[in-house]
């Protein structure tokens, strides 16, 4: 196991610093005759943009075209069953707005932490601790999404943000995101508030503040019989998928820490816990709902961004936090073809 | 990896049922000449055991001894280098008990996932997905635990409740954690309230109720620059190290979720997150907070264990808790020896 | 991957020094509901045993009953899909024979290149540099049998003797091993010459001379399909699994280094490569011979084996290689579950 | 561990078909501080071209530039600790040459192989079965050596043809290799014999025909204490590392084969195995050499390929097993970082 790779059977490598030549991902162990779907790994890069849809306002000016370049595994339409990999060239660099921060650290940034880990770092833009990293997941995610799409086309992944600063999703509007374009809405957050919270973090931005939030995956239809036991539960794979994102620093699933306040004979009595479809680490093929919270954004100290800064960054990780769960779908998946003989 | 394999470079693999012959580990990738602490695994062991401090009343009842044998690894009271197995036998299966269980598994047990994912299961007690389980984790753990005061002696690993259904731990306890022998409440809830809590799981047991809570791990004085970047970040396996403990379904470190609501100003600017001492997804050397939620247990529901169920899982939950998180300082540490050349 | 583990679906993790408590294996990756068949568990064994055979006069003198203890992943006569875990212990250690070695390391032996790389090892009878770690192997390898004969009822693995010191089988003697009974010649060496085989040997061991030979492995009817390009080629695999095994320092796919010398023409437009039934490090489907050379063996300058050395170790090499092949072909066959949608 | 994955440490994922956009590999473990040298890179995929020196007349057409371009993990002439990448673009695809191959697999190639196994394959020039899936390696190989240049800069690794069809090197060339600059031979057989052998390599190509051969790689001043027992022997990581590249079908350390046939108390106590450095599984320090027989090239069945077959395949390949030597080297330097503690 090295440390850009992820999964163990839908094998991916990830590689790319913020401000190099390149980003991208190798997937080694996606089966052949997955059906490609080039449309699909551009939409979800899109997706990933800043400034993709109505958010263009608030969210970091960082502008690239994004553009992929599939380099192998790959022939009239399907995978081969060999390694794919897939880039996305950097163009809009700028490394020269980051040459003020090569002997000043910025703040509430890992670029020191890398620097005394390493002893030599990439200070243009945070290297790979950079957000940019995540544009190899979600390429990866694609693929994992479009094999997903093979074998179990019910399951449906989807994202949102259920809190953004002091402003929380109520359980009526939680109930109905699956009938909802989440797309459609400013920062993803799918209520009749959206114009209130794109305000808050317009003025956030104008300020130099920023907020912190909470995202929520839920995973309708998901296969059951996922999950290895011990280490491997489906819900230790995806913590440890969710928690690899920059800037989380907590995960639920289904009712989490509110659990802990609930009488036993209530919460196994009822309907239990209604969107923690997984039993023993195992999925039960009912939904599974997961939340990850995330700090507010420390590039409110950073001088090179001034004015360009992310007030949120919940907005815009969603695209990642659902290639993480494609991925660890589609691993588990595979792992489960060798449950019995 | 194997699914029940944890860990890159201090490599844990466990095995055995609850009902089986035995429960053990082998652990391949302890360095040589570690002073080897046979009173430290015996006592760890003794902390997971039911029952073993003045908890003995209010929890589950099965009593083992649960001697350890080192069956290879170890000469002259140091590590050899080679691979370490450490067993554990049963002794007190009573599988007689869970006859009933063969065709009616256990309301809210993993039992019956089992059964549908691998088609053949051991239904005696749980199998594999009964806690039990975590002997082994204790055992690999303290191994652990003996190599990192080789190389890093100031780091403590905390473990307590915080919380225990309606009961919670107040920011002043909190402070005060590393100043108290954690054991020596009857709940490890580490409160003048210990008696209070005693009594409320004492009235769960004698109901048939159960309750959640919240465990809280605390590391003091880590080795800094641990945590390995993009995927294996200090954080990511921590929250994988404990979710794949059984009804866990929450993480937190440092604020978690609470940092949601923190201005960025105020979040960054302060003393930060006290907590919090991993950037970039790297230890800084800073105290590290960590919170697990857990589900009330469900062997209320459990017929066969009619008066003899958990009515909280934390308190025992614990040093399993402990253990893991010394795997992740020890992998972590050993893969911090070839950052740089 | 850590030291002590070999394969990557159907993976093993051994351990065990020569005169510690025990060896044993777990096998991490058997699916469930595979048949557990103790008696060929035994039968292996028996058949990796010193003088299990007519052989007994000319191996070496250890004698161990070698009683295997599944304490783990099967239950009801079949296994569980969980970890197998099954030892051996250690009856007859003796290890104060092995004292005098302390200060004087074999020469030949592994000892010394142990205890410089390590700084500290087990001095009594090679540690894990022992052959007898092969025990691990050959339990391991048992359960990889039994598996295949689930999903491959036609394979069989053939390991004989093709050299031992001067004697060559012949090209006939070869074509009708998959006929005889291996192990009713005294040192499996196929050949009406088994009388001057055992007492070349027999001579060996009154005079502390010692031989090396050949060993080669007869796989008929494989699976096809199975190997995993690039580098798990199925030869690969198996190339590693051959020279993981002590005193090996030769290894050969079908013709081996002979067909160097042969001509394309020739090679190719006859039925080409007769034995070399894998292509592109895929199996065909068809038989594959491999060969594998062994040195002489080095306990003729031990002193304390003094009349107690194996004069060759091919005989008892032969079920350890067996055991290797089955584990890469059960490998390989869960591997290849995925190769497709 | 998945299927284009090779090393524990140092480890790299390959990718790329022959005739696709790219081939490239992405190296995860490489630590940080590593001086990039790209001029090695480029000599090193240089070295592995066709006719890259006076050769060109007798080895395959295809011409490429192989101009590789590195996308991260390098900045300010060092290495940085996080994945690299490094590409080569095809240029000379040429697949309509192939295009009448698609109905019609290539004998001898392993086409048919991967169309059956995964049921999708690149008909065009083999995919990732060709030959130039080992450019990968060369470049990744050549960082491996850039990082044992800092640790252990007297170790040299030196190939070169001991065999080519029915010439063969004498031992007194074999002695002298060390002092001889390989690659000015042209087919790397280092003998006055040079031109001979040119010859009879021409007349194969204009025949129709191909010759096997043996490739040899001396390690001089190998690091000590490199291997780990017991499956990752120094000698079985080798082992594996050439039976990896194709049309290889046989492996010798030291004396090999031909050690079958020494009585052991001339093995033993006369100087023993000259080039035999590995003992236990572990590198004393001592020379290393390693022998690898390859099959005559299956081209010259290609229709497609008329008179641009490769007569035989030894020359080429020389530069790729350096690269997979080096590759191991760097694997098991990193790995013996944590020896001891």
């Amino acid at each position: 196991m090295s440390a850009s790779q992820f999964g163990s059977r839908f094998v991916i490598t990830t590689f790319g610093e913020s401000h190099g030549t390149a980003l991208g991902v190798v997937i080694d162990g996606c089966p052949a005759g997955v059906n490609f779907d080039e449309g699909l790994l551009k939409k979800e890069l899109e997706r990933r943009r800043p400034g993709h849809h109505g958010s263009g306002q608030i969210v970091s000016g960082r502008q690239e075209t994004d553009a992929p370049e599939v380099l192998s595994g790959v022939f009239d339409g399907k995978t081969l069953g060999t390694p794919m990999a897939i880039i996305v060239r950097n163009q809009d660099a700028r490394s020269q707005d980051y040459s003020v921060i090569k002997n000043s650290p910025r703040a509430g940034h890992a670029d020191d932490m890398w620097r005394n880990k390493f002893g030599h770092s990439d200070h243009r833009g945070g290297g790979r601790s950079s957000g940019r990293e995540t544009v190899s997941r979600v390429m990866a995610g694609s693929v994992a999404q479009m094999m997903m799409k093979h074998v179990s086309a019910p399951t449906k992944v989807i994202g949102y943000a259920s809190q953004i600063g002091p402003m929380t999703l109520t359980d009526a509007e939680r109930a109905e995101v699956s009938k909802k374009d989440i797309d459609s809405f400013q920062a993803r957050f799918p209520s009749s508030r959206d114009q209130e919270v794109a305000d808050l973090l317009k003025k956030a931005q104008d300020n130099g503040e920023s907020h912190g939030g909470v995202a929520e995956i839920l995973i309708q239809n998901p296969p059951a019989h996922l999950g290895q036991p011990v280490f491997h539960k489906l819900k230790s794979d995806l913590a440890m998928a969710f928690l690899s994102v920059g800037a989380t620093n907590g995960f639920e699933l289904g009712l989490g820490f509110e659990a802990a306040e609930v009488k036993g004979t209530q919460f196994h009595q009822g309907p239990q816990d209604a969107y923690g479809g997984i039993r023993g680490g195992i999925s039960t093929g009912e939904s599974i709902l997961l939340r990850v919270s995330f700090k507010p954004t420390s590039s409110i100290l950073d001088v090179a961004k001034k004015g360009r800064h992310d007030p949120c960054i919940v907005t815009r990780a969603i695209p990642v936090l659902e290639a993480m769960t494609w991925l660890v779908l589609a691993d588990h998946y595979l792992w489960s073809k060798t449950d019995r003989i």
